[in-house]
């Protein structure tokens, strides 16, 4: 899958570096992957993104150029220093958002992988109050607690859009030490230590959602309580269920389970 | 994609025209792909239309035959006056509505798209009396306000189908200057400065009221305040946030991003 | 698409007869597309059947032997007189319920296709006691009143199934001259004049409750005047419309529109 | 489909054994077809697991390895003695809750197919404490009562997995002579006398769960009597309705109909 202007650049990156690199290719293949993972499961449209660490150089992270995630190849990866700047841009245009991405790394050096995504199930959560919180042991990847973060509450009337590291870092400190914040009128953070536990926690962020909303309309759901969301959760990122779900996942999208 | 009766009829109105004309195919083109992802996102069905204002004759549109968007050809495109008469039939039957289309182009010099449709989930916004509203960042482009015309309260008992150029005005009207309109018991008209526009516009307005259906059987939502949607809506007409859901929206419906 | 022991049956059966019979031919291959069709649409799952009066013999109708929608072919089809009492099966098993049919085409002459079906929106109705009604235009063609029917009320606990001809008799009497009918925690009946009506009605039945469902969720629907229902039905079965959603229904079900 | 390793133990298997065993090849096929059909209709996602008793063997059961069901091939069956304990691994992984099947054979001796699921639509019930009861004769073959079993009532705060005998048998317990029982926060369980049974029971638990949510949103379901489940029940579960949903969902899920 390694090919073109981004094979050179990473090669050439590569030549320049003093960091172990070995796991860079893969890293980065596996992120094309994941762009398409979520695309193909519903929690992005044309509108949301993927980022990994590199595992270089923990000042920096890789994200695709301004694309739906669908549509995103290798060649479509850029490289962002932590405030967002592009190190070889080669004239493909950023998403507007990146600095979502960055400041979550500054802030939280045990994050290497980060999704932002407007999936809709979230949506009425972020826009009525009511607490979005897992209902159900496969969710338990999203973490105990979930707060919203609104723009507004800082940065007054905006297009809603985080497009400078000071929004970013506001974001960045309401989500804290969890796994997941929404975003009021807008979507959601992902945050996790690996590319595979941000792809699994971003989708089943949904899953959980829609239980959650079916649920509360036919009465009051119990949630799990916070011991049995972190038990649950190291069993769910354990190899055991995250390898399976890596595996389903990758085969419904139609790409390597790399 | 040019080709048979349509491009001749097509290079012959060119031939007789004086008016600049070099993005007329283009246009049509763009008109076929725009009845395809349409029906692919489940904006329309069965039913439903899209019109685009002729780019050499502001007196004059482009609409499709009789024929569930899901199956145009360029073929299928007819020219209109702005009275609904066919400029060229060739024997094809119009669409019982097109007076929507003209009627919404002949009051809005601004405007020089307009989409017809019954997705479902607006319908019921339109048969409650509840609001429909931008609740989300990505809808913004449906504009603050969305007024509900009903077709009984000048015309009485009908078929609930826009059939004359009175009733096409008297929709219009409500309508105004804003980009969407339910009409009661049937469907929405939106319409916008290009055709992109109006494909995006159409498929977030579903979208979005998707998810505010969603937020209103579990609380009471809290819709953009109408700063934030006049500023997000310049975000999401912008080539940055518009080109990328048009490639991805093409992608999906297996159309050329043209 | 005529082939096999169906086609010899059907031959045999028209060199027998002395009535019309030029459209029998084509009136099976259309049976067969409807039952592709409401599979495709999800009107009917692994259970449910559409049949046909015979062009030839009003006291006789097609019916698939038992057998999913979705996989039913031309071979599958059985003629039955009105008792449900097959004339040639060669050994094909009947469906269970084909009394349903036997006893609307008994006491209805106007009706000449008949579906029983239990598409997932309508059940809510029947187990609620809440009224569906046409809330939209285009679902008008289900009829301005839709009885539903309890089987328990004259038979006492059983199987749910309407095996008899007397229970079809009942059914058929709380139909009466209405398009649809609902059976309490079971499904519905649809009967019209022609086979491509029952297939649209028994559409936009299912299309009716999933919007009339999600209304009620957020206020009180206001659903069509019986007016406008009798008008835009007609606007809907006149061949403008009907002939463009038999086009755009086949075209998804990968039938050809016959 | 024979062939490799699973084919290989299996008729070292049967060279062992001194039971009747013409149907174990056959059986396993159809567990492969199960795995894949219950995936196709989103009963599981990357998790959740079908099991069948060894035709040969009452203390024994196949199940695949580890692995997401729509991608179970025959070579991942693997036999498990009621504790749980492999026959004969080949180095492959297990699914960590293999007790609950284990448990469940172990308890009903009518019982020869098992599936665990978490089909969506049931867990709103699971974390709400509403009733799931059939509402539509097509559900009926998932019996008048669904009880609920809560981990934590026995064994305090855990994962949430049953990842022991202990924990199998108090799920047993609760599911008793029922055909299914909801696990709350978690999913369900299925146990019936066939392995097609069992996929059937495993369906439309999943779609009865979804109607009745709906139901729950307008208003208040009634549901089939205990007497009308039963008869329902013996209808749906022979061969005339078996056989038909069977053919259909192999269809849908491209495996042959064994």
């Amino acid at each position: 899958m390694l090919e073109g202007g981004a094979a050179l650049a990473l090669l050439a990156g590569i030549a320049r570096g003093a960091h172990a690199q070995s796991d860079v290719p893969r890293e980065l293949e596996r992120l094309v992957a994941a762009n398409r993972i979520l695309a193909n499961e519903g929690v992005v449209d044309a509108f949301g993104h993927v980022s990994v660490r590199d595992p270089r150089n923990a000042q920096r992270f890789w994200l695709s150029r301004s694309r739906s995630p669908a549509l995103v190849e290798l060649d479509d990866l850029m490289e962002f220093s932590l405030d967002g700047a592009a190190i070889d841009a080669r004239g493909r245009t950023p998403y507007g958002e990146r600095m979502i991405h960055g400041a979550v790394y500054e802030m939280r050096s045990d994050v290497n992988a980060v999704v932002h995504n407007h999936a809709y199930s979230l949506l009425p959560f972020s826009i009525t109050g009511k607490t979005l919180e897992p209902v159900v042991h496969v969710a338990s990847v999203i973490g105990p607690k979930i707060p919203l973060w609104d723009i507004r509450t800082k940065f007054n009337q905006t297009d809603m859009l985080v497009r400078t590291m000071d929004q970013g870092r506001d974001l960045a400190a309401t989500l804290g030490g969890n796994t997941c914040a929404l975003m009021r009128g807008h979507g959601a953070v992902v945050a996790t230590a690996t590319l595979k536990q941000a792809v699994i926690a971003a989708i089943y962020l949904k899953v959980n959602a829609e239980i959650q909303l079916q649920a509360m309309s036919i009465g009051m759901p119990q949630g799990l309580s916070a011991t049995e969301v972190m038990l649950s959760r190291d069993t769910q990122f354990s190899p055991l269920a995250l390898d399976r779900a890596w595996e389903y996942f990758c085969a419904r999208a139609g790409v390597e389970p790399i």
